[in-house]
C-alpha cells in the first residue's frame, strides 16, 4: 500500500489556494496509485491561523471548503486534511468552541479526529481556541483484500512521552492509547515551528515512539514561513524498529511516497534526503525561507535595506538576495559625517559580490537640519542619546520613504544581542516589516557569515568580518565601548533568556556579577522597544516575539542579593 | 465582625512595594478592629504578571515574600493575599507548573486556595501558566464565641453562571459548590480589567450570585493601570437579598470596611460611593488612570505630545494634564506649509486653556531637506503616500528627540478608527510609549471632548470640535476625502470588530456593500502597523493589543460573495 506525504506550504487564511494545493496533491496521489495521502496540521487554513479562528464566517467558510474538497477527492484515495470542527457541545458543556481536527476524506464522506494535547506555551495558544479531543483517534482503511488499522495524532499528541522527556507535560500519551487499540501504524500531522537542532529531536522522538510502542510512524510537517514562525518540513517516516526509512526536503514543499508492506506490516525503505550538516547552514536556510515567505505572502516581490558596511546588514543582504533574487534587492547607503570610509567601501564590495543594486543617500544635511530645528529647544545640552538616535531615525525614515515610494519590503537588521539589551533605535534601525535576524545572537551572525564565505562566491568582504563592530553614531564609537564583548554578552543572554538561570547561577558560571546585573537590567528596560518591534523570525526555543509576553511598566529585575539572602528551604511553605 | 477591602494598586513585579502596601493595609485593619482583610487577585505581584511567571527566581522570590508577610500580620487578623503557588505534581502528573492562588495568612500560617476557572481568551492567558484548582475553596474563621464559614473565589470563578449568561464557559460553577458546602458568605478576589459599562455587569452578576445561592458576596477589584489594561476598582459588597451595601471608589485605591452581623448572618449597609454617570466620564477617568500609571510605573513624571490643533491631540493633552499635572505636559506644534492658520491658533488656545507649555518646531525646512536628499531617487514620481508619510515621520522623529533629550514620555494620539483602517503613519504619528486613545473610536473622542467642555473650565476650543477632521498632509486635505464619514465608519467597525458580524450582516444593517468591503480590507491590511503599535489602553471588549492576535502575512478577508454563495445548511457536515 502506497502512502504519500504532501509537505505543503499553505498561506494563512487562503482557503481557496490551500484547498487547490491539497487537491493537486490528491490528483498526483491518484495518478501514482497512492491509497492514503497525508497533509500537515491545519493544512486547509495554514498554521497558525490565530484569531481568524474567532471569526465565525472564517470557520464556516472552512467547513464549506472542506465539503467541496471531500466531493473532489478521486475515488480510491483517502486524504487526511488539517482543519477545524465546531464543538456543538460548547455552550451547554462550557467547552471551547472548536476542535483542532484532522478530517479523513474518502468516498465523499468526512470523518473528524480531534487533537488531544493542546500546546499553550511559548508561541502556542491552542487552549484559547480549542477543546481537547477525548478519545483515541484511529480508523480502518479498506484495501481490496485486506485492511489496515491506522492511528492518527496531531503534532503535540506526539510530544508527551514521559520516558523520553523524564516528565509529563499532559496527563495522557495518545500513542499509548493507540498501541492499546492495536493500530498497524500511526501518522502524525504537524505544523512544528523550526528551531535550531529541532529536527534531531523530532527524529529521536519518532524513533522512540516506534520502538516503545512497536509501531511504524509517519510524520508530516508544514513547510514555509508564516510571520515570525518558520516551518521547516523535513517530514519523516520510521519503521517498527525505529529506523528512519524516509525524509523529505527541508525548508521547501516536498512530496514523499512510502510503501507499507502488508506482509511485513512495516514501511519499506524509501528516499532519505540528507539533512543539513551545520547549524549555520540550517539557520541560513531557515532565514531565507522566512524572509521569502513573509515577502511573498504579504505581496512584496522586492526588498530594501540599509547597508552600513557592518556584519548584520551584510548578512541580511545575502539572505534577501537568496530569498527574492539579487535583482530584487536594493541596498541604501546612508553615510553620516561619522561614517568611516571603510563602511562605504565594505558596503559597496558586498553589494557587488551579491549583485544587488545600491543607492547612496548621505544624511549629513538632514542631521544639520534637525540640529537647526531643535537648536533653541536643545540649547545648553550636550551631544548624547537624542542626537545618536536622530541619525538612526533619519536613516529609518529614508528607508521607509523608499519602501513607500517603490513598494519594497523594508527588512530591519537588528540581531538578538542588540534587541535583547536595547542597543538599537526604535523608529530608526528597528524600522521594517520583518526583523530577519532578531533571534540570531551576534556571535551566530558571525558564524553564519563565516559559513557563507566558505561556500562558492563568498559574499561577505573580509573586512566586514574582521573589523570591530560599530554603530558609528559618534566619532570612533565601538559597540564594545558600551557593551560587554559579544562572546561574553551572548553567553550571559543565553543563560538568562534561554536557560532561565538566576543571576547567581550565571555568576557562578564565571561571569562578573556587576556585568550580569547590568545586562539583566538592560534586557528588562528594552522591553518597550521590543513591544514595537516588527515580527522577528523565530529560530530558537525562546525568541522575542509572539511567545515572549513580558510586562513593560514593571519593576522585577532579579538582583544578585535577592537570590542569595532568603533561605530556599522555606520557599515551598 | 468587621471585614475590610484594600482596593490596592500594585506595580507588576514590585514584590517589595506591593508587600508594603498589603502590610500597611493590615496595620490599618488591626487598628480598626477588622477580623478579615481582602486584597485583589495576585496582589503580591500585580495582575497580569505575564511571563515573569516563567522566571523561577521570580516565583521563589514571591514565596519568600509571602512567608515574610505571613510572619508580619498582626495577631487577630486574617488576610487574603493574591499570589501563586508552585504545583508540586506538575512534572509527574503533566499539569501546569503554578496555581493562581489566594493565600490565607493567619497566626503565621499560610493556607492556599486555588483559582478554579482560568480565563484563556482576549487578553487572558491563564492556562499558559496555571493549573486549575480542583476543589471548592472555603475556610472557617474563628471568632471568640462563634465562627464564620467563608467561601473563596478568584475573579473568573464568579463568571460562569449558566442562568445569568444563558450558556456555560466552563464545566462547573464554583459558587454552586460553595453553596453546597454551606458557607456563610463568599468573597471574590479580582483583577478585572475595565471596559465601558462593565461595572454594571459586575454588580448584576454579584447580585445574581447572592440571590441564586442565598449568600452575601464581597468583591474586591484591583485599581490602577498596567500597560494596556486599566483596573477600575469599584469593589462592591451585596447582602443576601442581592442589595448593594457598599461600593468603593472608581479608578483609584480605596479602603472599605463592612460589618458582617452574626445575628442576621448578613452584611450591614455601609458606604456606597456613587458611580460615574456617563460613558464619557467613565472613559475619561479610565484613560487618565491608564496614562498616569503607565507614566509613573515606567519612571516618567512628564509627558510630551504633538499638538496639531485637531481633536485627538486636544483630548490627549487634556488627559495628560489630568494624569500628571498641566505643569508636566509639553505640547509640540510642528506646522508644515500645508498646516492651516487655525491649526496653530487652536493648538495654542487649547494649551492656554489647559495651562500646558508649548514649543513650535516648523517642519518645512526638514521636508525640503528630505526632498533634496531623495530628489534623484524619486525623480519622475509624483507626490503621494511616501511624501505624506515623510511629514508624519519628521514630526515623530522630532517628538522622540524631545523625549530622549528631556526624558518625557511621548504619548501617541491615534484613535481606534484610524488605527483600525491604518489611517496613521508607522514611525510617524504612531510613535510613543503609550497609545492613550487607540481603543476609542473617533465618534467617542468627540463625545468625550463634548463632555469635558460641559465641565468647569472647558478646555477644548470650540473650533476644534466644529471643524472637519484633517491630517493636513496635503493642501486642503480632509479625512473624509479618503474615509467614510466617521459615524458610518465607526458603526461598520463596531459591527465588524466587536459584534463579529459578517459582511452580509453589516450590509443588511443598511451599509453600502462596497464601503463595508473596503473597510474590511483596510482593517486587514493595517495589521502590520498595529503589530508595531505602542501599547494602547483597552477600554472595550475587543481592543487591538494583547488580546488581538491576528496573522499579518495572511489572505483572509471576508467577502460579501463568499458569505452568500455556500449553503449554510451544509456547513456542519
Amino acid at each position: 500500500m502506497k502512502i504519500a506525504i504532501a509537505q505543503l506550504n499553505p498561506t494563512i487564511g487562503d482557503l481557496d489556494g490551500n484547498a487547490q494545493k491539497i487537491l493537486a496533491a490528491a490528483s498526483r496521489a491518484a495518478q501514482e496509485g497512492v491509497r492514503l495521502l497525508l497533509t500537515p496540521e491545519l493544512s486547509l487554513c495554514g498554521y497558525p491561523p490565530r484569531d481568524l479562528l474567532l471569526d465565525p464566517s472564517f470557520v464556516s467558510a472552512m467547513a464549506t471548503k472542506l465539503l467541496e474538497l471531500a466531493r473532489s477527492i478521486p475515488d480510491g484515495l483517502a486524504v487526511l486534511v488539517g482543519t477545524v470542527e465546531v464543538n456543538a457541545r460548547s455552550r451547554q458543556a462550557g467547552e471551547k468552541p472548536l476542535f483542532n481536527s484532522v478530517a479523513l476524506l474518502e468516498n465523499g464522506q468526512i470523518r473528524h479526529f480531534h487533537k488531544r494535547l493542546l500546546p499553550t506555551y511559548d508561541v502556542f495558544d491552542e487552549e484559547r481556541y480549542f477543546e481537547a479531543g477525548n478519545q483515541a483517534n484511529h480508523f480502518i482503511l479498506d484495501l481490496n483484500s485486506a485492511s489496515v488499522h491506522i492511528g492518527v495524532t496531531i503534532c503535540e499528541d506526539l510530544w508527551n512521552d514521559e520516558e523520553f522527556w523524564g516528565k509529563r507535560t499532559y496527563d495522557l500519551n495518545p500513542l499509548a492509547d493507540l498501541a492499546n487499540a492495536g493500530v498497524n501504524f500511526t501518522v502524525n500531522l504537524s505544523a512544528s515551528p523550526f528551531t535550531v537542532g529541532k529536527q534531531h529531536l523530532r527524529e529521536r522522538l519518532l524513533q522512540h515512539g516506534a520502538t516503545r510502542f512497536d509501531q511504524p510512524m509517519m510524520y508530516v510537517n508544514q513547510a514555509g514561513g508564516n510571520d515570525d514562525l518558520i516551518f521547516d518540513g523535513r517530514s519523516i517516516v520510521c519503521d517498527r524498529s525505529g529506523t528512519l526509512v524516509a525524509r523529505a526536503r527541508g525548508f521547501e514543499e516536498d512530496w514523499l511516497v512510502v510503501e507499507y508492506s502488508l506482509e511485513s506490516q512495516d514501511f519499506l525503505p524509501s528516499s532519505i534526503v540528507p539533512d543539513v550538516e551545520t547549524e549555520a547552514a540550517e539557520l541560513y536556510s531557515a532565514l531565507v525561507l522566512g524572509v521569502r515567505d513573509y515577502a511573498y505572502k504579504c505581496g512584496f516581490s522586492k526588498i530594501v535595506l540599509g547597508l552600513s558596511g557592518g556584519i548584520d546588514s551584510s548578512l541580511i543582504a545575502a539572505i534577501a538576495a537568496s530569498a527574492v533574487g539579487a535583482e530584487n534587492v536594493l541596498g541604501i547607503l546612508m553615510p553620516s559625517p561619522y561614517s568611516s570610509d571603510h563602511s562605504i567601501d565594505d558596503a559597496i564590495a558586498l553589494a557587488q559580490n551579491l549583485g544587488i543594486q545600491t543607492k547612496t543617500l548621505p544624511i549629513g544635511t538632514l542631521m544639520e537640519c534637525y540640529d537647526d530645528t531643535l537648536d533653541e529647544l536643545f540649547a545648553g545640552t550636550s551631544f548624547g542619546l537624542a542626537e545618536e538616535n536622530l541619525q538612526s531615525r533619519i536613516r529609518g525614515t529614508l528607508l521607509m520613504a523608499v519602501s513607500n515610494k517603490f513598494g519594497h519590503l523594508l527588512v530591519s537588521t537588528g540581531n538578538k544581542s542588540e534587541v535583547a539589551v536595547g542597543y538599537c533605535t526604535l523608529y530608526g534601525d528597528m524600522n521594517g516589516g520583518l526583523a530577519a535576524i532578531a533571534d540570531v545572537p551576534k556571535t551566530k551572525v558571525y558564524a553564519i557569515c563565516e559559513w557563507l564565505n566558505r561556500q562558492d562566491n563568498p559574499p561577505i568582504p573580509p573586512n566586514v568580518l574582521s573589523k570591530p563592530p560599530s554603530a558609528e553614531l559618534r566619532p570612533g564609537q565601538k559597540d564594545q565601548d558600551s557593551l560587554p564583548a559579544y562572546e561574553v554578552l551572548d553567553d550571559i543572554l543565553d543563560r538568562l533568556i534561554h536557560q532561565r538561570c538566576t543571576i547567581a547561577q550565571i555568576v557562578q558560571a564565571g561571569h562578573d556579577a556587576a556585568t550580569v546585573e547590568r545586562v539583566a537590567k538592560l534586557v528588562k528596560i528594552a522591553e518597550f522597544k521590543r513591544k514595537q518591534s516588527p515580527p522577528g523570525l523565530k529560530v530558537c526555543d525562546r525568541a522575542f516575539g509572539t511567545g515572549w509576553r513580558m510586562p513593560i511598566a514593571s519593576r522585577w529585575i532579579a538582583h544578585l542579593e535577592a537570590e542569595q539572602s532568603p533561605d530556599p528551604a522555606k520557599q515551598s511553605s
